[in-house]
C-alpha cells in the first residue's frame, strides 16, 4: 500500500512524457504559407509579451507573499516555514504550466489552419493534439508536483519523527503542503481575473471601433487590436482556464487528503490509505484521460466532432470510475469508517465509492444544464431571439432574466450532490466527490483548450485570406469550441463549487471549531459581508475591462487617424501597441480585485475568529457560486443568440440576417456578455477558491484551540482508546499462545 | 404598565381620526376644469379596476389559505384554528390600507394639479397630505389591529387561564396573533409583486410604441396605455409601497413580541414589558409621525421642498428617539436582563434604547447611501453617463457595475447593525432595532406616497394641456419624489432585512432548535438552494414584465392602426383595454413568483426539518437584500442618467442633449433599469419576508420539539426557579416578620 506513494509523481511523468510526444508530433505538422506564419509569430509574441509582464508582477508576488508565509510558518506548532517553499513550487508549476498551453496553443493555431486546407479530420487532430499537450501539461505537474511533495513532507515530518500517519505530524506535512495549493490558486488569479480582462478589453475594443465604427469584418488585419484580440483567446480561454482547473485539481486533492487523515474505521486507525486515495484517483484519471484522447477523430467530413469529442470524454470518465472502485476496494479498510471530527457517522468504502460516483455526476449535469441554457435552438437563447425584436433593451432584460433562470437547475444538482455525498462518506465524501469530478481535467481541458485554438485557426484563415473550405472547417471546429467553452465553464464552477466546500470542511477542522452557527449575530454578520464580496468583485472586473476597452477604444481610433494607409492595406497597423495597451490594463486592473480575494479572509479571520470567518467563507462561496453561473449563462445564451442572427432565424414569423434591427440588439447583447462570461464570471470561481485556500493557510493562526485542531484532540484520545484496544489483543494473543 | 396594553390601539384610532380630517381636507380642494377631472376619473377607475380583480383573486386566495390555517391550527399544541380570523383580519386591514391609499392618491393627483396653478407651496401642501393620509391609514391600522387583537388574545389565552405572560400562554397567544402579520404580508405579495408588473408593463409598453415608435410625448393623451401607465404609479408605488411597509410595520413588531416574551431579568420574570414595548414604540412614532407631518410646509416658491420633508421627517424620529429612552427606563425592569435562550448573554434596559437608536441610524445611512448611488451629479450616475457616449451596451455595462458595487456599504451598515444591536440587547436588540427604525413608518410613507402623486399631478397638467408654469411646479414635486422614490426603496429593503432577521430569531425559538449550523451539509445545501431563489424569483418577476409588456405594445399597436383619428385628437383611444391588459397581465403573472414565496419553506420545512430551513431562511436572505440593493439601484442610477441628459450634460467636453445618441442609449439603460427598480427589486422585501413568516408559522409543525419550544422548556426551569426563590423570599419575610 505504501509503495502507492511512489505510483502517484510516477503516473505524473508518464503524463508529462506522452505530452512531450504529442508537442514534438504538433511541431512537426506544417505550418502554411507566410503570411500565416507571420501572422501567427505576431500572436505568440503577443502572448509571450503578457506573460512575460505578468511574471513580472508575479515574480514580486511570490517573493513578498513567499516571506510572509515563511515568517508566519514560525509562530505556530503546527506550521513551518517550509510551507513558502511549497507555495513558491505550487506558483512555479502552475506559470510553467500556464506557459506550455500559451506556446502549444499559439503553434497549434496556424498548423489547425494549415491542416484545414486538407481536412476537417486532420484539422480537428492538430487543434485537439494542441489542447492534449495543455491539458497533459496542467494535469501532469500537478500530480508530479503534489505527489513528490507530499512524499518528501511525508518522510520528514512523519516518518523520520515516527509520527502518528493519522495525527498531528500528518497534519502539519499537509498545512506545509497546502502553501502548494495556495501558489497555484494565486498564479490562477493572476491569470483569469488578468486574462479575462485582457481578452474582453482588446476584444470589445476592436469590435467597437473595428466592426462598429470602421466597418470592417471581425479578424480583419487592418485592425490594430485584432492581433491582441486573437492573443486574447490564448491568454483568457487557454492559460486563464489551465490555470483555474490547475488550481481546482490540486486544491480538491490538498482538501481530501487533510479530511482524509480524520478518517479512522472502528478498530484500528485508516491509515495513509484515505489521504493517499485522492492522489492516487487523479493518478488513474490522468492515464486514462491519455487513453480518452486517443479516440477523439473523426473519418470523414460529415462526421459530428462533437460525438467524437464526447466519445473521447466519456471513455475517460467511465474507466476512471471502474478503476477507482477497485483501487477504492484495494485500498481501504473494511467496515466501518467514521471521521474523527463526528463520530456518529458511519460509513463504509462503498461509501467513498460512491462520493465519487456522484461527482462525476455533478460534473456531467453541470455541463449539461449549462449546454441547455446556452446552445442556439433551446428555449432560453431562442427567448432572447425574440425579445431582440423590440430592440436593445428588451433584449438585455431577457439575457438577465436567462441568466437569473439558469441558477435554479444547477444550484439543485449542487445541493443535491453536497448532501448525497455526505451521506455517502460524511465531509470526507464531499471532498472525494469532487477529486472524482476533477480526475479527468487532463481530458476536459483538452476539450476546453482546443476551442480557442481553433478560433484563433478561423482568425488566421480570415487574415491571411485562406480559400473559403478552410474558413467553414475551422468554423465547424469553431462552433463546437463555444458549446465546449460553454459547458467546461460550468464545469469549472461547480468544480470550484466543490473544492471550496472540501476546503471549507478542511478549514473547520484546522480552526478548531466545530460549527458555523449562522444564528450567532456576528457569524450571521459575517455571511452577509461574505455574500456581499462577489457583487463588489464582479462590479470591479467589469468596471476593469470598460476602463481597458476605452484605452483600446482610444488607440485603434488614433492609429487609424495617424497611420495612413491602413485602411488601404498599405500599412500595416501597430499591432504591438494594442497588446501592450491590454497587457498593462489588465495587470494594472487585476490588484483590487485580487487584493480582495486575499486580505478579506485575512481581516475578518484575525479581527473576528474563526467561525465568522467560517460564516463568510460560506456566503462567498454561495454568492459567487451563484453570480457566476447568472454571469456565465447570459453571457453564453447572448452569445448565440447573435449567433443566431449571422446564421439568420426567424422572429415572429419572419426572417432576420445580419445587419438587421434585431441583430444590432442582439450585438449590445453581446457586448454586455463578454465581460460578464469571460471576466467576472468565470473569476468567481478564482474568488471562491482563493478565500478558502487563504483561510486554511490562517487556519492554525486563528484557531480556537492555540494552534491544536480540534481532531487533534479527538485523534489523542481515539489514539489512547485503540492502543488500549491493541494491548488487550496483544495480551489475549499472549494468553492464547500460552 | 397593564394599562399601556390599551394605550396602543387608542393611539391607532388617534392616527386614523387625524386621517380622516386630513381625507375630508384634500377632497374640499379645487379639482381644476373639466379635462382635468375626467383624466383624474379615467386614473381613478383604473385603480379601482384593478384593486377589484386583485381582491378577486384576493378572496380566494384568503379563504383557501384560512381554511388551511385553521385545519393546521388544531393539530399542534401552541396553536389554535383562531389563527385563521387573525390571518384574514390581517390581510383585510392591509387590502384597506391600500385602498384608502389608492383612494386618496387618485383624488390628490387632480388637486395638486389644480393648487399648483396658485403656487408651489400650495402644491406641496395637497400633495403631502394625501401622502399624509396614505401613511396615517397603514400606520393607524396596523397599530389598532395589532394593538385590539393583542388585548383579545392576552385575554383569552393568558389572562383567563392564570396563564405566565412569560410562559407557553404567552408564546400561544403570539403565534396566533402572528396570523395577523402573514395576512398582512399576503397582501403586500400581491399588491407589490402584481403592482410592480403592473407599473412596468404600462410603462414600458406605453414608452415603446408611444414615444419610440409613434414619436409622442410621454403623457400624452393620444397614447391608449397613458392612464393606465399613470394607475400603475398608484398601483405599484403607492399601494405597493404601503402594503410592504405595512407588512414589515408589523412583521417587526410582532418578532419583537415573540422575542420579548423569553426576556427575564436576574430575580424575576420580565414580566408583559417587553412584550407590550415594540407595540407602544410605534403607537409613539406614529403620534410623532402626525406632529411631524405639520413641519412639512414652505414659505415661497423658491424654498427647498426636499428640505421641508426632511425637517418633518427629522423631528419625528427625534422626538420618538427621546420618548422611547422615557418608554423603555418606564417600562423596563432595573439590573441585569437575559433572554431564556441564551442565558449567557446579559443586557440592561439601556442596551433596548441603544438598540432602537442603532436601528434609526442604520435607516437613516441606507437612505443616504441609495440617495448617493442613485442621485445626479455624483460619481455612480456619471460614470453611466460616461459610458453612455460608447453607446448601449457599454451604458448597460456602467450600469450593472454600479448596481453590484452598490451592495458594498449598505451590507457594510447592515452587518454592523446587527452586530451592533445585538451587542446591546441579544436577539432582542436586533429586533428591537427594526420597530425603531420603522416606528415612523407614518412618516416615511407620507414622504414616499407624495412622490407618486406629485408625478400623477405632472401626467394630468400634461394631458389637460395647463399652462407651462404647473408643469413646472409639479415638475419640482416630481424631483423631490424621485429623489424619496429612491431614498424610500434603500429604507424600504433596510427594514425588510431587519424585519427577516428578526422574525428569524423569532423562528428560531419557536422551531425548538438552539443552532444553524451551516457546517453540516443538510444545512449548507439548504443556503445554496436559498440563496438561488432571488436569482429564480427576480428572474421570473423581469420575465413578466417583458411578456406583459408585450401585451400592451400588441395593444397599443392594434388602437393606432385600428382606431382612425387617435393621432389627430379626434377619437379618444381605448384606455380601458390598457388598463385591463395591465390588470390582468399582472394578476397572471404573480402566480408563480407568489406561489414561490409561499411553498418553498413549507416544502423545506416539512421535508427537511427547521435547521435546513434555517440555512434556506438565511440564503433567501441575505441573496435577497444583496439582489435588491442591486436592482434597486442600478435602476435609479440608469434612470438619473437618462434624466440628465434631458436637462443637458457634458459628456468628455461636450454637452449632450435629449435625443442624441448618447441619450438614446441611456434610454436603454432606463428601459431595462425599470422592472429593475419597481418590480423584481422591490419585490425582494416581500420574498425574503414573506418566507420568514410562513416558517414562523410552520415552525410548530415542523418543532423537533413536539410542539414545545425550547424556550418553553428553559423558561419551565427558569419559573421553578424563580418561584423557589419567591418562597424563600416569602418565608424570610413571614420570619421576619415574626
Amino acid at each position: 500500500m505504501e509503495n502507492l506513494i511512489y505510483v502517484v509523481p510516477a503516473l505524473g511523468i508518464l503524463g508529462l512524457i506522452v505530452m512531450a510526444f504529442k508537442s514534438a508530433w504538433v511541431n512537426n505538422q506544417p505550418k502554411g504559407e507566410e503570411t500565416m506564419v507571420e501572422l501567427s509569430h505576431h500572436i505568440a509574441k503577443g502572448a509571450m509579451a503578457f506573460l512575460k509582464s505578468e511574471w513580472k508582477v508575479l515574480f514580486y508576488f511570490v517573493v513578498i507573499a513567499g516571506l510572509i508565509l515563511a515568517w508566519s510558518g514560525t509562530l505556530v506548532e503546527n506550521s513551518s516555514p517550509v510551507i513558502a517553499v511549497s507555495f513558491v513550487i505550487g506558483a512555479f508549476l502552475s506559470a510553467f504550466a500556464g506557459f506550455i498551453g500559451m506556446r502549444i496553443a499559439t503553434k497549434a493555431n496556424v498548423r489547425t489552419t494549415e491542416a484545414a486546407k486538407g481536412s476537417l479530420k486532420q484539422a480537428l487532430k492538430v487543434s485537439f493534439t494542441g489542447g492534449s499537450v495543455m491539458g497533459l501539461g496542467v494535469a501532469g505537474l500537478a500530480v508530479l508536483g503534489m505527489g513528490s511533495l507530499f512524499i518528501v513532507f511525508y518522510n520528514v515530518y512523519v516518518l523520520s519523527t515516527n509520527g502518528n500517519v493519522n495525527g498531528l505530524e500528518m497534519e502539519k506535512a499537509l498545512e506545509v503542503l497546502a502553501g502548494f495549493s495556495l501558489g497555484a490558486e494565486s498564479i490562477a488569479l493572476f491569470a483569469r481575473v488578468g486574462g479575462g480582462i485582457y481578452t474582453k478589453a482588446a476584444d470589445v475594443g476592436a469590435d467597437l471601433v473595428g466592426k462598429v465604427e470602421a466597418g470592417i469584418p471581425e479578424d480583419d488585419v487592418r485592425n490594430p487590436a485584432t492581433i491582441a484580440d486573437n492573443v486574447g483567446d490564448n491568454v483568457g480561454d487557454v492559460a486563464g482556464m489551465g490555470a483555474d482547473l490547475f488550481g481546482s485539481y490540486v486544491a480538491t486533492i490538498l482538501a481530501s487528503m487533510v479530511l482524509g487523515r480524520e478518517i479512522v474505521s472502528n478498530d484500528q486507525m485508516g491509515g495513509i490509505a484515505p489521504i493517499l486515495l485522492p492522489l492516487v484517483i487523479a493518478g488513474l484519471g490522468l492515464t486514462f484521460s491519455i487513453i480518452g484522447t486517443l479516440f477523439v477523430k473523426i473519418k470523414n467530413e460529415e462526421d459530428s466532432v462533437q460525438a467524437a469529442l464526447n466519445k473521447g470524454n466519456w471513455i475517460s470518465i467511465i474507466l476512471t470510475v471502474a478503476a477507482s472502485y477497485f483501487l477504492i476496494d484495494f485500498m481501504l479498510p473494511e467496515g466501518e469508517l467514521v471521521m474523527l471530527r463526528n463520530e456518529s457517522y458511519t460509513f463504509t468504502k462503498m461509501g467513498i465509492f460512491g462520493a465519487v460516483f456522484i461527482g462525476l455526476v455533478v460534473g456531467a449535469l453541470m455541463s449539461a444544464i449549462t449546454e441547455y441554457y446556452t446552445a442556439m435552438g433551446r428555449r432560453p437563447v431562442n427567448s432572447i431571439i425574440k425579445r431582440s425584436s423590440t430592440g436593445h433593451a428588451t433584449n438585455i432584460i431577457g439575457g438577465l432574466s436567462v441568466g437569473m433562470e439558469s441558477t435554479g437547475l444547477p444550484i439543485l444538482v449542487l445541493a443535491s450532490g453536497i448532501y448525497a455525498s455526505f451521506l455517502s462518506a460524511g465531509l470526507y465524501g464531499v471532498a472525494i466527490a469532487a477529486a472524482g469530478m476533477m480526475a479527468t481535467t487532463a481530458m476536459q481541458l483538452a476539450i476546453d483548450a482546443f476551442g480557442p485554438i481553433a478560433d484563433n485557426a478561423g482568425g488566421i484563415a480570415e487574415m491571411s485570406g485562406c480559400d473559403k473550405k478552410v474558413r467553414e472547417r475551422t468554423d465547424i471546429l469553431d462552433a463546437v469550441g463555444n458549446t465546449t467553452a460553454a459547458t467546461g465553464k460550468g464545469f469549472a464552477i461547480a468544480s470550484a463549487a466543490l473544492t471550496a466546500l472540501a476546503l471549507f470542511a478542511a478549514y473547520v477542522g484546522l480552526a478548531g471549531i466545530n460549527s458555523i452557527d449562522i444564528y450567532k449575530a456576528d457569524v450571521l454578520a459575517g455571511l452577509f459581508v461574505g455574500g456581499m464580496i462577489p457583487f463588489i468583485f464582479s462590479s470591479l472586473a467589469i468596471a476593469a475591462v470598460g476602463r481597458a476597452a476605452m484605452d483600446m477604444v482610444n488607440e485603434v481610433r488614433r492609429q487609424f487617424r495617424e497611420i495612413p494607409g491602413i485602411m488601404e492595406y498599405k500599412t500595416k497597423p501597430d499591432y504591438s501597441k494594442c497588446v501592450e495597451i491590454s497587457t498593462k490594463a489588465s495587470i494594472r486592473e487585476m490588484i483590487a480585485p485580487g487584493a480582495i480575494a486575499l486580505l478579506v479572509p485575512i481581516i475578518i479571520g484575525f479581527s473576528f475568529g474563526p467561525e465568522v470567518l467560517g460564516g463568510s467563507l460560506a456566503g462567498i462561496t454561495v454568492s459567487g457560486v451563484l453570480m457566476g453561473i447568472f454571469q456565465n449563462n447570459a453571457g453564453g445564451a447572448w452569445d448565440n443568440a447573435k449567433k443566431s442572427f449571422e446564421k439568420g432565424v426567424e422572429v415572429n414569423g419572419k426572417m432576420e440576417y445580419k445587419g438587421s434591427e434585431p441583430h444590432k440588439a442582439s450585438i449590445t447583447g453581446d457586448t454586455v456578455g463578454d465581460p460578464f462570461k469571460d471576466t467576472s464570471g468565470p473569476s468567481m470561481n478564482i474568488l471562491i477558491k482563493l478565500t478558502s485556500i487563504v483561510s486554511l493557510i490562517i487556519a492554525p493562526h486563528i484557531s480556537n484551540h492555540d494552534g491544536h485542531s480540534m481532531a487533534k484532540e479527538n485523534m489523542d484520545e481515539k489514539t489512547i482508546k485503540i492502543e488500549a484496544v491493541d494491548q488487550k489483543k496483544k495480551v489475549e494473543e499472549a494468553m492464547l499462545i500460552e
